[in-house]
């Protein structure tokens, strides 16, 4: 395997800068930590838009919608706009409408929160579930199991990240997958799990396993990274060329095996979860084509001649 | 692979009965279905407590205690005493106990019904979590994950069939095992799907597989069919010789496998799930020792010399 290059000094930075003209951005890890942005990485930012590279900021995190996001990228004072921003929920969303081409007469069941129902109602989908199923039916002390039917209307069952999860919607989902072969199962990102309030809890790939244990049935499609539906939707609508894009990330399973995935270039920085070491030893799995210590290492640039 | 013995005259089940002095008995597919009792069985029953043997009910169910499983067999007016079943939610409890030797200063969080903290507590055993946490911390609309804190005092955690499952549940879950790593993982049974309402929901081995997932760790220990646990505290309990046990019922990998990892003869019976195809194929990978149409044909020894 190729070792990776290292970018160290300005006569890197520019011959990087020279081979692209899109970057896809991770955000946490690469362009902040939770709240607090990583230094300079707002000026490199400002730097890469004033060179004509176009910026598309990716998420696997399907809690909030692009909107919410870009409130984020507004209070932390980084220049977006909302079509630059590709998180799993609008992805899951952009995916139905244009890929599956989801029928108008059916809905999506949702397991997730706010963010998926804001991007499928911008598409104009039909879903059910999501909030309106956070209350679990009773009947006295028991379980209402005679609620949980099978619904021909509900032709996919999407799923992402839900602090609401509960047994309800897990037997509803599981209802209307085991009910209908036809019934799509999409998965917003594999992630194991969330990162919050500074430690780990479980995640959407998760939360997911009950239904996929038993139904004895994998998702038909995972949209975020590292698989590909989530590139293939940002190709169909940016129009990207694949050979002119690098994916920056701060994870080998995730980001950079997402750009490999989908054949872009790739660029790892060291300020997140993985580490140099990973990269250099002998028998790395995940190797990205470029790696830097902090994007915000590109600013040695900003007193240099490339403006 | 021995061919299994099949038991279809009076002179088949004389000789069947004469080999055992204890029957371990499923219940669902061997005695009743839901709530109807299969044909004759309840008269097979007194036929073999006359013939002096002993009998134990045998059920993965968690969601019920001994207590609550006796009611079920009084409203059927089938004789049986408390001490005679063993459901995993009491053997969970007796392992724990008996076997693990459960500190008296520890807690164990439980994600699981009644069934499990009647049990725990008659055991005399702390618990935490069941119906407590039901409902799901929020901070405004969000989810306070500031809540979920590592707790030296959770020395076990639990885990049945749980219809309030949640995600404030597993997240609790996560962190006292995730943090500690003396902390016991135990599942009571791993049925990936639930019987109910005349269809099959998402079962207890499917519920916690956020948790093995997401801590990329399997349960320390399964209680239930067929894993051997349940099996060992019925023999440390009541003194089983396993050379004249027989364990009767409808599943094969879990009744029938129950009995052969634990090393007592089985009987399948056709009432229930597996048949006698299943068992008859070139290729049977689980084969028990006998099998009948019904329990309810050895009624047929009832008109015979045999009382």
């Amino acid at each position: 395997m190729t070792k990776p290059i290292k970018l160290s000094d300005k006569t890197s930075y520019d011959s990087f800068l020279d081979k692209f003209d899109t970057f896809l951005i991770d955000c946490d890890g690469v362009i902040w930590h939770h709240n607090t942005l990583i230094p300079e990485v707002r000026e490199v930012l400002e730097l890469f838009r004033k060179n004509g590279k176009r910026l598309i900021f990716v998420t696997n995190n399907s809690t909030k919608s692009r909107s919410s996001y870009l409130a984020k990228f507004q209070k932390l004072n980084i220049e977006a706009n909302r079509d630059e921003i590709f998180c799993s929920s609008y992805a899951a969303a952009y995916y139905l409408k244009n890929v599956v081409k989801f029928p108008s007469d059916k809905k999506v069941y949702v397991i997730g929160e706010s963010g998926i129902t804001e991007e499928l109602s911008i598409e104009g989908i039909q879903y059910c579930g999501s909030d309106e199923d956070n209350q679990v039916y009773t009947n006295g002390n028991e379980f209402n199991f005679s609620k949980i039917n099978p619904d021909s209307e509900v032709g996919a069952v999407l799923c992402g990240f839900d602090t609401h999860l509960n047994y309800k919607k897990l037997a509803k989902a599981f209802t209307y997958l085991y009910s209908n072969p036809d019934c799509i199962f999409i998965l917003t990102n594999e992630d194991t799990t969330f990162p919050s309030n500074g430690t780990i809890y479980p995640g959407t790939g998760s939360l997911v396993a009950p239904l996929i244990r038993s139904l004895n049935r994998n998702p038909d499609v995972t949209i975020g990274k590292p698989n590909k539906p989530m590139l293939d939707c940002m190709v169909q609508k940016l129009h990207l060329d694949v050979e002119r894009t690098c994916m920056i990330g701060d994870r080998l399973n995730t980001d950079i095996q997402f750009g490999i995935n989908g054949g872009t270039k790739t660029l790892l920085v060291l300020t997140g979860v993985s580490t140099e070491q990973e990269i250099l030893v002998k028998d790395a799995s995940i190797v990205p084509d470029y790696y830097i210590s902090s994007l915000g290492n590109f600013s040695e640039l900003l007193n240099n001649s490339i403006n």
